[in-house]
């Protein structure tokens, strides 16, 4: 398998976790989005959203979206599991991590915050409130469910796709200076998982291409 | 099972969407997003994340994210399949519906439009510009995948979670009137889906709410 990604997205990292969680060797494909090397033909021609990530299969097939890919994983090399076997618990899971998915990650991501300081002329300090914004408040979303469902990691006992969601978007509020202090259940998932080698490994700064 | 939802959130429509194809019964329970009813603290309570919509199981229990409910609602009730059997296409499938729900739809829902207009102080026009950039550039993301995989619906010949997806965020694109002219992929499946009466009668006009 080959993984398009960049080594600083958070999209891009959710899939390196649950990569080596499950042990998967890939090969490496930097995207440089600073770049723009996403928006090139050789690119966008087979990752149809012409953003990363992008996983290409062995027999050439091409999906997209790190959710997706995720799903696509734990159900092609099922162990360890990334979802419980319980139906509503699954749903637990997915929903903390469309909880960071959709609700913080696509409001600070390069292309909208390109946006804020292109078109809408949002000056730097004003682009930083946007940010911290949705990151603080949707992280206390979050922290509530781990308040109810964790057990040492998102839910439960073992590392799930929230994980695998939950721990870049820390990586990012870190990296942009947001508060944390209202979150200590999350600062405890996050230490819990960053001593464990599939995520402390994939981080942006053990990356090929990282800066 | 109750659905609390609001009428014309296009989150609230992919599962009355998907509680339809299922053919499953549920008492249906306004949340005004306008007036502020879902931070009341009787309904953020319950609702972990504070937004709509949300299932409460006849047990008690309750789930957020529409596409994490819709996923439990396809795993318990497994008649008729929202995703196809194959793993990979399955992914398609999510792929699809993420790219709606993770790039398109979190940029443009009220509470972001209220950030819009009320912190940084954007006039309507700016507002509507916004709005448009991101779905016109999205749908085109979702119709690339719809002249690869659909045939007659996103993907293949039956309604799945995509197009659970899909025809609420075309509703919010109609709203806003967004060009619609470079989608007639999509429309062609917009069409073919309100034809049906799980999309039809689940509709933001026919809801006890609808203003």
């Amino acid at each position: 398998m080959e993984l398009f990604n960049y080594f600083r997205s958070s999209a891009s990292w959710r899939v390196r976790i649950a990569l080596a969680l499950k042990g998967l060797d890939y090969d490496y494909r930097p995207v440089h989005l600073v770049r723009n090397e996403h928006q090139l033909p050789g690119y966008a021609g087979h990752a149809l959203n012409a953003l990363v990530p992008l996983l290409r299969l062995d027999e050439g097939q091409a999906l997209h979206q790190s959710l997706a890919i995720i799903e696509y994983l734990d159900e092609a090399h099922p162990q360890p599991p990334l979802l419980p076997a319980d139906a509503l618990a699954r749903g637990r899971v997915r929903a903390m991590a469309l909880d960071v998915a959709c609700e913080i990650h696509p409001l600070n991501n390069l292309r909208v915050l390109r946006y804020l300081t292109g078109p809408l002329g949002l000056d730097e300090a004003a682009k930083m409130r946007w940010i911290h914004h949705w990151i603080e408040d949707g992280l206390a979303v979050v922290e509530r469910q781990i308040a109810a469902w964790g057990q040492g990691f998102c839910f439960g006992e073992t590392p799930t796709l929230a994980d695998c969601v939950l721990v870049p978007q820390v990586f990012n509020a870190q990296r942009f200076g947001c508060k944390l202090d209202h979150l200590p259940g999350v600062m405890a998932v996050h230490a819990r998982c960053m001593a464990l080698p599939a995520f402390a490994r994939t981080a942006p700064d053990q990356c090929p291409d990282a800066e």
